[in-house]
């Protein structure tokens, strides 16, 4: 049932993002097919599925959220374009990542290579995700053809610039600012800050978008609207905790990036910074020193696995992220039961199955 | 009494931009000053200016398109530090580009130097852009402050997207092809539709959005808001003209770039697409074998000069200049008669007097 529905939602966004007529007009052609590559990707469309049963739990109907849900998609997706530049990732889910395929094109059309292909494949995945940008913005805008007033659809589109891109772009500097500052010198609430700006605001966003137009309002503070928004982000955040556990003690086989990445990389999670805090000197050194290497043995990994179990680390990052799923579940109960919180719910599991 | 209201403009736009609350909460606060930096430094603020004007001209109080007019000016800025990252221009009238004064700050403040401190300041520049570009949305949408109805202010906010944000990036990205495709097989429709998209496109927003508020109408088919929106895109063209044939012909001393960097470039202006095509092909070879070169001798540019000259194309850029003002005078002139009238007609002389 919960898969069944998940699925529509998917066909049905799938649809609306393909036909969208906004990237039509884009000119070199090269530069529209950008733009539509990775909104057209597929995938589980979890975001628009949080705009529409949230709409629907509280009585609105989903398909005036359609654009908007569109919308929360198609903006994830420009912040992701930016991000694998900064990132230097040239693959997302196994296809090549925009920058990627852009300093391809260069090399088969343009003959260029080395450094001016490279530019070229950044400087387009720049444009691309200003216009993705923008396409974002328009469809939101356009919720007022589904029948969302226009007063609601103002507020709506304020809130996509004053809240989603304003905090997820600082969450995303922050991310980046973050290895250069260093691990031993972070705090829990700095990193806890940045996966709410960086992960859980655009989902609060969601549900907070689906309750606003089921109930014609855009006031923050309506107990409806705020439950759905504090569920949202605390799932999110909760999965981000799970996921960054899983990257150190997961299963190779079912975790898609290798075990040990984010010691690699040196990433701040909660469940590091924790241990950090928490270990002696000596054990801080010793962790510190398996940071940032270029590969790890299994015994490197196990050792790091140890200290961070030994400093209650592993278990503190478990504990918070059951705290934030049972706050999150705790808020769902507070709000109608019809079959759209039955469908946030088993959201809810679902992404804590993942884990399992 | 023009020189006068134009600085009037510009002091009331930068308080408005100064004070404006959207970067307050950016973080880190490094990215915070760096948001601001562009938008703050002040300038003629031309673009606010076309924006209330057209609005006065129309009858309308020039206070409420205010932030409108603060919006155009704030996204011409996101894309001026998207533009200076794929430029690579170090320098910006002067002063630092956003990506050259973050370069800097990692050196300064996290110890990075070369390729690591260049990929710095590129990353957060990209971020700055994309946060000014929410800061330019979101200004434009509180024109309902203002009292813009919130149909209108919608209208406006969707036109930014899939007019000014569409084709203006659309009319970056061809400019930045081009040189790919290389100036013997581009066409001077294709380098006047490029031009249009990236300079006049803007302006034409600027002048129609002022005349819309003022009408309370977005129908671009008014004869009105038609009339303005040609006399800002063809005033803009037609600076674009006047200052490539001056990026050769000009003066030094006024110019602020060296003359000849437009044919170290292979800047495919009008004035060089079309020599290309009207010399006879020795003459095209021998204009070709003069572009892209490292430096330039007074005698290779004379040379340029010459051929440029023989084939008719520095006449050519020269009418269609004038033609371009002339219609913008005549469009102008189907307008009331009233001081902000005899503003946009002094404007357009102003354009043009920065060639004499």
């Amino acid at each position: 049932m919960f898969i069944e529905e998940l699925k529509n939602i998917a066909a049905q966004i799938d649809t609306v993002i393909r036909e969208d007529a906004f990237p039509a007009t884009i000119e070199p052609a090269f530069l529209r097919d950008a733009v539509r590559d990775y909104p057209c990707r597929g995938g589980k469309r979890l975001r628009p599925a949080i705009v529409l049963w949230s709409c629907g739990l509280l009585g609105g109907k989903p398909e005036s959220a359609t654009h908007a849900a569109a919308a929360a998609e198609i903006f994830h997706n420009w912040t992701l374009v930016h991000d694998d530049i900064i990132d230097n990732d040239d693959f997302r889910r196994g296809q090549p990542t925009t920058h990627a395929a852009l300093r391809q094109f260069s090399c088969d059309t343009y003959k260029l290579d080395g450094n001016a292909a490279a530019k070229f494949g950044a400087d387009f995945a720049i444009l691309t995700g200003d216009l993705q940008q923008a396409w974002a913005n328009s469809m939101l805008l356009r919720s007022v053809e589904a029948g969302v007033s226009a007063e609601l659809t103002l507020k709506l589109a304020l809130r996509m610039q004053d809240f989603v891109n304003r905090e997820l772009i600082s969450g995303e500097a922050l991310d980046v600012e973050f290895p250069l500052i260093g691990p031993e010198k972070l705090s829990t609430e700095q990193v806890n800050r940045m996966l709410y700006l960086k992960t859980g605001v655009l989902l609060q966003f969601c549900a907070e978008t689906g309750a606003m137009i089921a109930l014609g309002s855009a006031d923050r503070e309506q107990p409806a609207i705020k439950a759905l928004g504090e569920y949202a982000s605390d799932a999110g955040i909760a999965f981000q905790y799970r996921d960054d556990w899983l990257g150190l003690y997961g299963d190779q086989e079912k975790f898609g990036k290798p075990i040990g990445s984010d010691l690699a990389e040196a990433k701040p999670t909660l469940m590091l910074i924790k241990a950090l805090e928490a270990l002696s000197p000596q054990g801080k050194s010793e962790l510190l020193s398996l940071l940032g290497r270029d590969s790890y043995s299994g015994q490197a990994i196990d050792r790091a696995r140890f200290l961070i179990r030994d400093s209650g680390a592993e278990d503190f990052v478990l504990r918070e992220s059951e705290s934030r799923i049972r706050n999150a579940h705790a808020k769902l109960m507070t709000l109608p039961e019809n079959p759209y919180r039955k469908l946030l719910e088993e959201l809810l599991a679902y992404l804590i199955g993942r884990t399992v």
